[in-house]
Order: structure tokens, then C-alpha cells, then sequence
């Protein structure tokens, strides 16, 4: 209980605790707090992997219990992207695919809050409510890197818990269509803060691209998350990452498309839920149809019979969902937006090979 | 294409493909299509397992891909529950606990079909559109037991799907309160149409008593079923399924509660969708908390970075999103609704390995 | 009941304030706290005016600031229809046409109050939050009926209201479709507790006919009421209303329509509040067309720029909002329902003059 | 353009048919499409009126019933906007008053169409459905202004209607806050497309701060609109516009307010729909709370029993509701955001009668 205030709260260091190459790494003054709307500060090679370091979504701010968001973080600092990355060649009306090499925890603690006025189970300035805000808290998480776990204890309950590491971007996008400059913390057409769990080691995102060089950019490491990121946060940590990105000439994605060896998937986001859901699956089907060349009822029926459909959050501005279609039921030979997943995970290979 | 309307489309058989003892087999007229409004039809010991037959959702009246259910099937012939079963010394305020022992396929096809006004994606009675239908169609699966499959041919498009056998009951539940009659197509706080694949064998499910007897009814079985049931329809199809009862007195749920070996999970539904995830997720933290004693907000924190959230079903009255809680992360000793799940599963390995 | 009173509250009294003819006063054991599922109590014979009392939605059980909903009326029963009446004549397939020929207030008091979980802008059972209930508070209001007033002082702050009284029914319905008994706090399909003031003297609703003698119910009498009412209560008062109703053969609404002498009605009952905006639209634009024999199209662009779409209730299981053509834009030939509106006004005013 | 125009169709002009003073008329490249990303154009004086065009939605591409929006329109140049206009003395952390002086028909013309995958009653890039798109059809308006009626006649049916002119605009907003630039289509928290009929002659909206000089631009002129704006467009019209403004130094208003001679107003703008009521209703109690001192609880009664909740949109990417507290419940010395409207009023009256 005293934990909240406490003097005593051990404040964790922002170095990062294992050391590796890292070819970016932003200085404060270099994050980017919207999609759309910063310059281009490093540019991307098609096919050359890239490491980067992300910071946490409270920019590191948050590094005890006795830190809470509303008192260490000045809005609308939140959620720090590093990038824009201008993407050689990219043009708008064609997409770019961002293969995922890797994403590992930067650092040996992470954190996760209850924020005034955010979450799924408390009103918010969208649910808007008469009900004062609950409690802010601050729980520390400590990472076994060995073991892949990451520890919390309760901050009033005899309760202490470990959960498999699962590292993934909260966040990666571009510059959105019709000039528009979004915030870091929505989730849309143009990626942004999906909070999905797909965006991990080994997936590819394809997103398309509206200005010149696409001005990607990522953020928001999550060590760990449970679907629909209940409390308003998860598992928030700086991450090392490195991404290879593929650019796919006039074949504009509208919504963000994600491919691994064993799905493809669509992230939709809006509110309701429901409408989160109908953007990810009728835009799966479109997929679906425009690459296959199926009925459009046929894919629905199967899809209807074996797709997941997992929530990844019910808590930004926009909530998203991702409809998903393994690969299993598909033509074996059939390829997705010219292959690029396939490619760029042989990249991958290559690079991590050369590496070790 | 002129599927849709061949006379020389291959109507199925109503027979049972897999004989096998089944001690309670409805005829018609037995049948009940609604959750309270039926006269108790069978008596239910507690602690004795009872297997029963129950039709699919169509009342086995769409057996071929010309049959199409708005011709075939007269509303409000929907969804016909196999009970309701009088539960001995059940009585209001208590709950009951139903586990699945096992749930087999009764017959060697199913259906799926598109139906005007019901699907995640097309306009329906409630969520009123101008568009005209999309055309109903009907899929014909068949099943292989031995590989555990069932199997589907495109009717417009050269493509053959199987996919992995995984039968559960879209619909359990029991009369509901307030005298309340609900129509079988609904789930609410009774239980119903919840169309979640945690309904299946190893799991108990829990609902609160309403009334003396409980008036436990089920049916609806589900061969397979993607996340939310995009189309409106799962792979129906009959089952034959033995379930044991036990009554919990005085500890009534109010919402659907489920335990298997791995998790403990709430069935909320409602609309918007996230309102079925607010339920499920706020129903899921009260009972732990009441089982495990430790604050709401340590609770809170560790289901936001652990929980499951399955998306049910996405086209029924109200939706339903299952929260599930992996067990891993609580106290080893910790047992909930009196231990009826560990209870139940024993009685039913005892009870399956003296049929085997 | 008293008991629970603080001895400086006054407590109001059950006798009706204005005495008046008043042919049928139920008992409390006559009440029916559901939509289908109780005996037809009395018979209505078309044509013929028939003056009934209601019960106020706690039973009269609320009346003094000293009494609170969750202490003095015991779930579930709120609500309290007056009905069900057997309409002789009406037919499944049919509708009925219930005109309001006077709605009076029949105390000198009404009260309104917060309920924890019931209200737009506090957590709901369905809409489930974290936070704890707002305090439960009970006002009285009085009734001038020589000014046309209704008066509340706060409980709280220094200020007292006067509003106008403008009363009407929140509830007016008939047993539902497809079996289904629903709670008298349900608005749906075949009526209910819309909450809407359009259930005013001089209007007529009309209602899909799904059993033998429609058994037709309404209570719920509102003093006044402000759009949606956020807090879940409105002024909540006893009602002496005379109502005359007509069976209209072979024509079925599915949607409650109503019709008043300056515009034509549907009021759609669904969640999320978008769908019953839908509801109320696309309902409204199939009768306009069934009945104009006009281009969908045309209709849609018409009400698209003259409809009033008022918020009746954003607080019942289902909200509800009523869509509302102005009768100026129509062809002045035209008439609705075959005419039940005209007919029954017409009836009304001799009614009314045969009294005076 | 106008070769996509039906020979036989007329094809309006876009001369203003009632010239009068009109002190900023933007050259096609003046216009800004987005709030925020625009630099100032103009400059404002507050507390002296400035008259100002404004075009239509369709920046005046669609004048014949031969053109359709997506022929004539190039996405995203929809909705132009009239500014921004630095208001001089604004600071971030104030709040401005514009007070509309007049509103008034530019032509004797105006339109409305139905746009694929836009409109309350089909299926959206949001509420994504698998339906084949409407037509598409554009219906034009008459403007009779001695009568103050727009008229119009059936495409497909034999039907003509007159409306009440009743003009009105359906953008007014500022630059938003956390650096964002939004697409002239969004209401927000800045304002913006809210598509209120309450933005009217005699009204003055208050907005928040969040950039040096406000930014302040306006523009979507409606002659007409029914409430919800179902088919996507009102009767689209340009206008001439006299607005004056106030600077209140030190009070920033989160969400728009609105003040009337009647009324007090806050419009909500989320999605779902409840959320723009509750969001609607909890500022508009936070607002009289503050300005009152009453308790929170019998704001929330009164306003309960008396607010009106105007629909405005449910068409775009937020849903709109007005919450409406009449004034006359108030203490009658009660004075909003330091009695702007009251200063501005008098000023527009002082202004309109040395024009006359």
C-alpha cells in the first residue's frame, strides 16, 4: 500500500542491460509522438537489415513504483516512436513490408500501470462516466532473459506471478492518407498503436504507403500482454529490434496485412468492437479473393469455419482486432503480395546466420 | 452455381452414423426452443452421468445444398435444445455444474449456410441496413472420424478444405431470471447461445439457478468454428454427448462461468462487443477475487498481461467474448466453485474408463 | 416498508390524488411484470374507450427521500403492468392500433431516483466496470396541475425546479414473437419500456399482433422526462389513462410504429445505440415505401433532410430511438395502417366531448 | 467536370445569386482541408465581426443531378474549410467564443447525394459489410428565399418537397491538440465536422485553445439537414457567414460548448453513439457543476428530467450528440464562460443595425 509513495522504491536505470549492436539508437529529442507529421530522420534500404532501439511508451519515465504516469510524464509525451524512416523507393500507392528479424527486451525490467481515465473496465474521455478514477499504481516487472520470464509481485496481495516472455511492437506505421498527423496512441488504416501481439519476431507487416518514403516508424515494446490490454497498459519495455523492409510496387494495402509461415491476417480498428471485427475479416476476405481468385461466399464459409480472431486491444482511440487465416487451407502454391514475407524471412535467415 | 437449387443434390440421412449407447433420444416434439417456457421433459441425478442426442440447429431439416433454410425451416424453428432436465435438489440461488464428459459427432456430414439478415458482416434485423440480402447458399460437410477432420467443397470456386474435428456445444444453459423466456438463439446471463468452443469435453460449465430443478437444456453442437462465427453459421451437425451434474448450493453465479484443466474463463454477452469483454473480463476479476481473496487491482494487473479473450460469436442477439485465466498463474492450492470441476473430471474418467 | 423512512421525511400517499372515473384499478396481485407470459386480465373490445389506472415503475413502493429502490422494492419487480388485455379480434398476423385518448396524472407526486448499475453515464451490468456505485438518492416532485408543473428541490444545492408536466407512458406493449417472455424493463420488437414521450395523449402505436388477443400491457407513467433519460429514472408517477384501440387485419408490424397528427414513427430498440438509430430508419423508410409506393431512394434522401430522430432511452437493456417524418412532406391524400389513426382521433373526441 | 454532365441535366452555376458584402471570399487554393496542418490565412480581431464565404462539401464540383461525387471529387479534397484564421490573443490553455451573426444561403441552389460506403444506413469503411455499394445519385435543391424554402424533386418518384431553409454550419473547429492534424470529415474534441444544426445564426460555440492564434476555420454550409444526416449529405450549400469572436483568457473547454439565448449545449463526438451521449452529457454536467456550484447529483436529476440530446451525425468518423440543458432551470443570474455570448449577441445586434 505505502508502495505507491514510497522513498524507498528501488528506480531502475535507463541503460540497457544487454549490450549488442544496435545501429540506432534516437536521443530524446529525436522520438516522434505522431504518425505523419515528423521529418524523415534516418532512411531504409530496401533488403539491409536494420537495428534500432525503441524506448518504453512512457519514454522511460516510469522506472518505479513509486512513479506514476500522471506525475512523471507530461502529455502528450507518450508512447515515443523511433523513426520516420524514409523508405528508398517507396511511393504513394504502393505498400511497404517490414519483416520483423528480431525483438528483444533492451533492458531487465519493464512496467505496467493503471492510468486515470484509460482501460477497458473504466471510463475514459470517450466512455465517458460519472465515476472517479481508480487507484494509480505502478507494478514493476523484472526479466529472466535465461528462462524467458518476465516476475511481478502484487502491490497488495501476497501474490507473486511469472509469465513467458512474448515480445512485440505495440506500435508500427506510416505517415497517414488525406495529410492527416495521428497521434502515437491510435491504431488505423495506417497501423499505428495495434497493440497486437502478431507484430513479433518472424511476421511481416504490410502497410501502404501515402507520402513519399512512407516515414515508417515503431515503438511501444510490450515484454508481455493479455488480449484486449484489460488495465490500459502491458508489459512496457525499451526493445532492441531489427527490421528488413521490402517495398511492393503499385499494390496499395488500406488497411495493415500481416504475414507469418502460418497465417495471414488483417488488423482492423475502430469502435464499436464489432466494427473492429467486420474491417478485419471483410478485409481478409477481399485479400483472400483478390489473391486466390475464389468466390467471395466460398472464402467467407471457410473462413467463417477456421479463422482466429484475436482482440488486441479495447483500449486506444480506436480498438483493434485481427482476423486471421491459416495457411493450411490454402492452395500450397499460392503466394501473398509478391511473395514479400517469404523474402524477406530468407533475408532474415541469412542475416542472423552471418551474425552468429 | 446451379447447385443451389439441383434436384440431383444428395440429401443426407437423419440416422445416427456412429451407433452407440445414447440413453436419452428426443423425438420432435420433445424438442424445446426456448431457455425457460418448457416443462421439465427428464430428471438429472447429480454425480450420474447422462448421455443424450442432440439435433443440429436447423432440426436436421437442411441435409443438402438445396435446401436452403429460409424454405426448409419455419421460424421460430431454430436451435431445438435437447431437456430442459429437472436437476435434483437444485434450487434457486444455487448453481449448477455441467461437465462435458465427451461430445461426439452423431453423423458422418454437417452444414454451414449463409442466411439472409444474420452474420458479422452483412446488415441484419438489428443492425438495420438498405442493402438487399447476399444470397443464401448452403455447404455441405462431411466427416472423417478416423483423421478428425470435416471437409468442405467450394460451391463456386475449385477448392476442397479440411479442417481439424473440434466438436463442442454452441448452446447450454438454463431457464432464465425474472421469468424470463428466451428464444435458444439468445445467450445472456442463463447461459444459451453463447457459441464458445470452451464448451467442450473436460469443461464445466457454471450456471446460477433460477428456478427449482435449474431446467438445464443444450444443443447446437459444432463439428468446427472460426473465432465469432463470421457467417452466421458454425459446421452444424448432431451430437451425441454425456454430461455430469453436480449443484452447488448457495453460490449462485450470475454470469456463465467455465473451468477446464487449464483455465478458469466468465461468457459475457451483450452489445457493443465490448461490452460482452467488459462483462466477461469485470466477472472474471470478482470471481477471482472472491476465490482468491487478493485486491482487485493486483488481480486487474495480472489478467491484463495473462488473459485470454475469445471471441465467441459476433452474429447472435448479443455477443458473446469468453475471458479465460490460465491456472498456471495462481496458487497451486487455490479451488473454485468447491472443487466441482476436479470433482466431475474424476467422476468422468472413472465413468469412461468403465465403458472403455 | 416504512421502516426504512428517516422520521423527517414525509411519506406520500398511495391514494390517487384526482379522483375520476377509472374502470379498471388492478391489485397488486393483478399487476404482470412481464411482456407475454401472464393471462389475459381483462378484455378490450375494439372501438370502445376503457379508462385504466397504473402503477408507478417501483409499485408505489418509492415515496419519500428516505426510501431507496435497492431496500424498498425487491427485484424483480419493477415495472408493474397494467394487463395484459385479451383485444378481441386481434390475430397473430395482425396489428393492433392503440390510441391514447388522455394520460393524467393521478397522484400529487412523483418521484425519480439514482439505482446503482441502472443509468447512460455510470457502469451497468452490461456496460461492467471496476468502479463502485454513485450514491443512491431519492427526490419527490409535486404536481401543480392548475400551472402544469412538476417541482423538485435539490437534495443537495440550493435549487428548485419547476418543469412541465408533459406526461406519457414509458411502457405500452404486447407478448412477443417466437414464445419469448421478456422482462417489463425490456424494450424490443414488440414494444416495451421504449421511454419515449411520443406515448402521449393524441398519439396512436401500433403493434404487431404474435398470439391470440395481442395481450396488450402498459404502464410506467412518466410526469416528464428529459432525451435519454441519463440517470434511469424519470419522474415516475401513477397514471389515470383512457386508451381505444383497433385490430387491423392481416397488416403486421414488426417494428412498434407510431403515428400522431403532425408525423409518422418507428421506434427501433437495439445496442449499440447506432443499430437502433438504424432500426428506427430503415423501419421507418419500408413503411414510408409500402405505403407511397415511392423510390427507397427518394424516401431515403427526404427523411434524410426533414426527420427528427429523438433518443428516447439510452439506459434499458436495449436503447431506443424513435425516427419521425413530419406529415407535411407527404401527399396530403395519403393515410396509414388503413386509417386507424383518424378513426381513433375521431373516436376520441367524441369521447372526450360525450364526457365533458 | 462538366463532361461527366447529362446533356439534358442543367448544370448550376457557381456565382453567388445573392451578392451582398462579403469581406474573405478564398480562392480555391485558400482552402484548408484538414483542422490543424494549415498555416493561418487571416487574421481576426475579437470583438469585430468579419464576413466570410464559405463553399460547400463538395468544394461546389457537384452542381447538376449528372454529377456524382466520386466522378467529380478527388478524394481527400472534400470539405473545404474557410481559414484557419489566427484569432488574435488566443493562447493554448484559452478558450475562444465565435458567435454566428448570420448565416445566410450564398445561392439559390444546393445538393445532396448518396455516396458509396457513406451514410447511417450502409455499410462504411468502418462498419465494413460484404453489400455491393448503393447507387449513387445526386438529388439538387431550389432555394426560395422569400419564402425560406429549399425544394426538390423525386429522381425516381413523382413526389416534390419543401423544406424550411434552416442554414446552418456543419464545421467550425480549431487546430487540435498533441499536434495532430485531422481530415475536415472528423469531429473531435477541436470541433470540426459535428454536423449540428445548433451551430446556427444566433449560437456561439466555444472551443479550447491548443496553438498560438486558435486556427480557427468553418466551413460545410447546410440549408437543411434532418437529424442524424442518415443518406450521408444534407442539402449542401455555400454561404455567407458574419462571426464574431471573444478570447477567454485562462479557461480551456475540453469538448465544444455552445450557447444559445435558451440554452446551454456540449456536443460529443465517438463512437458508438452512447459514447458521444455520455460523453455529451458528462461534460455538460462538469460544465454547470462548475459554473453553478451545485452538487453533481441533482445536476445530474435536473438534467435528467429536462436536457434535450439532439442527434447531429451518425455518419461520420465520430457520431455526434448534442446535450441541451434549457436555461430556464437555471438561477436567472448565472452567467457562462464570463457572459460571452451575452457580449457578443449585443455586439452582433449593434452590428446588424448599423448595417440596416
Amino acid at each position: 500500500m505505502s508502495q505507491e509513495a514510497d522513498s524507498e522504491c528501488e528506480v531502475y536505470s535507463l541503460d540497457r542491460s544487454w549490450k549488442g549492436p544496435c545501429e540506432i539508437v534516437p536521443q530524446w529529442e529525436d522520438y516522434c509522438w505522431t504518425f505523419g507529421g515528423c521529418k524523415a530522420r534516418w532512411e531504409i534500404e530496401p533488403g539491409v537489415p536494420v537495428s534500432l532501439f525503441t524506448e518504453d511508451c512512457f519514454g522511460g519515465r516510469v522506472r518505479s513504483a513509486a512513479h506514476l504516469p500522471s506525475k512523471v510524464v507530461q502529455y502528450p509525451y507518450l508512447n515515443p516512436q523511433t523513426g520516420p524512416f524514409f523508405v528508398k523507393g517507396a511511393e504513394p500507392g504502393d505498400s511497404i513490408a517490414v519483416h520483423f528479424v528480431s525483438i528483444a527486451p533492451a533492458r531487465d525490467w519493464a512496467v505496467s500501470c493503471t492510468v486515470p481515465l484509460y482501460g477497458a473496465l473504466v471510463g475514459t474521455s470517450a466512455t465517458a462516466m460519472l465515476h472517479d478514477a481508480l487507484p494509480e499504481l505502478t507494478w514493476v516487472y523484472r526479466v529472466n532473459r535465461q528462462d524467458g520470464l518476465v516476475s511481478v509481485r502484487g502491490l497488495r496481495s501476497p501474490w507473486t506471478v511469472s509469465l513467458p516472455l512474448a515480445p512485440f511492437h505495440g506500435t508500427v506505421g506510416v505517415a497517414p492518407p488525406a495529410g492527416e498527423v495521428r497521434s502515437s496512441i491510435v491504431p488505423d488504416m495506417f497501423g499505428g498503436n495495434m497493440d497486437t501481439p502478431e507484430v513479433c519476431a518472424g511476421s511481416t507487416v504490410y502497410l501502404g504507403v501515402n507520402v513519399p518514403g512512407a516515414l515508417l516508424s515503431l515503438g511501444d515494446g510490450h515484454y508481455a500482454m493479455g488480449e484486449g490490454e484489460a488495465c490500459g497498459s502491458a508489459v512496457e519495455g525499451a526493445m532492441v529490434t531489427t527490421i528488413v523492409v521490402e517495398v511492393i510496387k503499385g499494390h496499395y494495402c488500406e488497411w495493415p496485412r500481416i504475414e507469418s509461415d502460418e497465417a495471414v491476417m488483417v488488423a482492423g480498428s475502430a469502435r464499436p468492437l464489432e466494427d473492429a471485427y467486420r474491417v478485419a475479416h471483410a478485409e481478409l476476405i477481399k485479400w483472400l479473393v483478390e489473391t486466390l481468385r475464389f468466390d467471395r461466399l466460398d472464402v467467407l464459409q471457410v473462413l467463417s469455419q477456421c479463422a482466429k480472431s484475436r482482440i488486441a486491444n479495447v483500449v486506444d482511440p480506436n480498438y483493434t482486432i485481427v482476423a486471421k487465416m491459416p495457411k493450411y487451407v490454402l492452395p500450397s502454391d499460392v503466394s501473398f503480395m509478391g511473395g514479400a514475407h517469404d523474402h524477406l524471412s530468407a533475408l532474415a535467415v541469412r542475416a542472423m546466420t552471418r551474425e552468429a
